[in-house]
């Protein structure tokens, strides 16, 4: 269908009117085709923005994004498929650990992923601090290693979901990022366009995550396991706490060595917890087995080092040097200045601002403020204590990896002014809020 | 004041926050200086448009607006000073006959104007269809006139108020006109900048105004009005009414010859009415008089020849062809083709599409679509009836000037349609809603 004037639908959805859903393909297909100008798609997202879509709209939405390009069918994978998603938070490693995880239960993890922007890490950021890790598989290659080794982590091409990457740029650069309906069709396009048989998202909430409550959190959820359902696709999506960091570390390679001592069974704490419930939740959902027992095979899996040997083998297929999961330290980039982060004070931690730390760690030069910025794979931040833990005065907390001592000064000092001490203990907060979809 | 970064202040606006002034004047400055794109300030104006602006940003817009470009003092003129602007509508001849009018009552009617867009005439564009007249006047030559003849009407030139401008334009294209701090905000700037005793406002409410309501009306009288009021001028809004047309042309030539006919006295009814209205405001607020004396005088010029005079000096200071005053169609423009428009049925005449009658005599050649087309002077549509009067079968209700025959026959069925036929008599609809402001 055309528009005989676009300017209608952007009238109509600034007055709060429900658009046909071909209206609302025809604007959007125009605007990825160049027939609409970036400051009326300005405005359309700023209406949609303000007055919201409703579930038919955001399901036109996606459709016209999906059809923007190519799919990835993974017809020849044979293994149960499975991809998984955050929305984005601060020492949020999930993906980099489950997806050898996955690999190891006999699962194939296909994972897509974008790169790391503001104060979020990106899982291709962490894995390319791996020397000669590539994440620039072409779509047979990304295919073939899906189904030979059962995991890989590859850059979203251009020609997959396009339509995605000029309207997230325009949404990133006109205020219109945060719409729950928009996050909502972008996330599942890019989800939809690749043949699995189950999405897994973990939708974070809390100051470190882009939904600040849990309520604004489900909604998301709901929205994108709303979308896969009329699609006729089975997603299921957690929402989890990002109220504070979730693992240790907020870099790159620091990731990439935390991964490796979660892969290896070393660690105990909230982020093998996340890991550990998206993995039990993948294989309940896809090998037929309960809850209970995915998660004792998970567990199993981390503990004996089959899952650190599906991450070998995942670096060697993409070309990174995989003595990385023996001695990471030996090859990860390291920081030349690593200074400790000492607590000033006693008590019971109450709160960390996790993205006050996502943006210390990322002013190091750990993420990047705009889309193309180089970013520095050794530097950022280890922060150990979790809410609810007693912090004496003098305690190490932490070690901040920066280029320079006065970067590493300044950054010590940030890490501490983001968190809340109390004479009295404190709950440790949720850590799964719920879940969501079939 | 700088911004950090403007996309906060869209940010703030979509949340619907309140905007210091300075943010808002740093971000609108930015535009018009070309430092923030269309789509930032397109983004923008959605957001304004939705949340709105309130007294204090629409104040502090118009500020920016006003220090966008040079002001045109008026210092040198002795005369009390007044400044007539209509929202524009169909058939309305009111600033046309106004200005020699005022002139003719020993006032200085400074009309600085647009043209006509859309289904709206410009008084500019009617005006211009007198062979020989300019309005291109140089901002001295134009003080010069008001203050010799009495009144002037030139065309705004591009260094009064070059932000309203753009960001019109950018409305245009985005879907953001009909806001009422934006429309009050470019109304009032290019009035704010002519340095008169007096601002008078003609706000048409109904289906041939952009605002439909008279309560819409009201509203926007009372922003423009309390603008005028914060910046220590003096200004008076009626709205009147646009739920038919005003006068009985509708064209640019045909109008010039229905002023030069009212001007002589020879013509009464509404347009008349409203004229002398805003003459006996004019001349109460600014001689001394009371409104019944103001009005006296005003109809007392007009029957006197008075007022047809002052329009022959102002053609003749403008460059234009004088003898029209004596003989409009020996100097006017006209058309080949002119055919009478036929009643079909008899009853009373209860509503008359005023904006399908703008737009029939439009898409003749009289207006124009996009900004820069050209227009034709002769053609257009003359209708005499107004509601509440009662019709006939084989009534000849008006003439249509047309280039061709097809066209007008097209054009004389098209205004057949927008009219609407009772077999009950109907009250004649409110002429003035009401006067605001101070």
């Amino acid at each position: 269908m055309t528009v005989s004037d676009p300017r209608d639908v952007v009238a109509a959805k600034r007055d709060g009117k429900h658009l046909a859903p071909g209206e609302l393909a025809a604007f959007v297909e125009g605007y990825t085709k160049g027939q609409i100008p970036d400051y009326l798609a300005s405005a359309f997202l700023m209406a949609a923005f303000i007055r919201g879509l409703d579930p038919a709209e955001t399901l036109a939405l996606t459709h016209v994004m999906v059809d923007s390009g190519r799919t990835l069918p993974l017809d020849r994978v044979s293994r149960p498929k499975v991809d998984k998603h955050s929305t984005g938070g601060v020492a949020d490693g999930v993906t980099l650990a489950f997806a050898p995880l996955g690999a190891s239960l006999g699962l194939a993890v296909a994972k897509l992923s974008g790169r790391g922007l503001g104060h979020t890490g990106g899982t291709l950021d962490k894995l390319e601090s791996i020397p000669g890790l590539r994440t620039d598989l072409e779509p047979e290659a990304f295919e073939r290693q899906v189904e030979v080794i059962g995991c890989a982590v590859a850059a979203q091409t251009a020609d997959l979901v396009p339509a995605d990457g000029a309207l997230y740029a325009l949404r990133d650069a006109t205020a219109t990022v945060p719409s729950i309906p928009l996050i909502a069709a972008s996330v599942m396009s890019k989800k939809l366009v690749v043949g699995t048989d189950l999405i897994l998202l973990d939708v974070k909430a809390g100051s470190g995550a882009f939904m600040k409550t849990p309520e604004d959190a489900e909604q998301l959820a709901r929205v994108c396991t709303g979308l896969a359902r009329d699609w006729g696709r089975t997603c299921r999506a957690a929402v989890t706490d990002m109220s504070q960091p979730l693992g240790d570390a907020i870099g790159n390679a620091l990731d990439v060595a935390e991964a490796v001592e979660l892969l290896g069974g070393g660690s105990r704490g909230r982020l093998r917890e996340v890991v550990l419930t998206f993995a039990a939740e993948a294989v309940s959902r896809l090998s037929g087995h309960d809850l209970g027992e995915g998660r004792r095979r998970a567990a199993e899996a981390l503990d004996s080092g089959a899952a650190l040997e599906a991450f070998r083998r995942m670096i060697e297929a993409q070309g990174g040097d995989a003595h990385v999961v023996d001695d990471p330290w030996g090859v990860l980039p390291r920081a030349p200045v690593r200074r400790p982060i000492v607590a000033e004070a006693a008590g019971y931690l109450t709160a960390v601002d996790a993205a006050a730390l996502g943006r210390a760690s990322s002013d190091l030069g750990a993420g990047r403020k705009r889309k193309g910025d180089r970013i520095d794979p050794a530097v950022g931040i280890v922060f150990r204590p979790k809410v609810g833990d007693r912090v004496e005065s003098g305690e190490e907390l932490g070690i901040v990896h920066t280029r320079d001592e006065d970067a590493a000064g300044a950054c010590a000092a940030r890490v501490l002014g983001a968190l809340t001490l109390s004479e009295d203990p404190v709950e440790a907060p949720a850590l799964v809020y719920g879940w969501y979809g079939r």
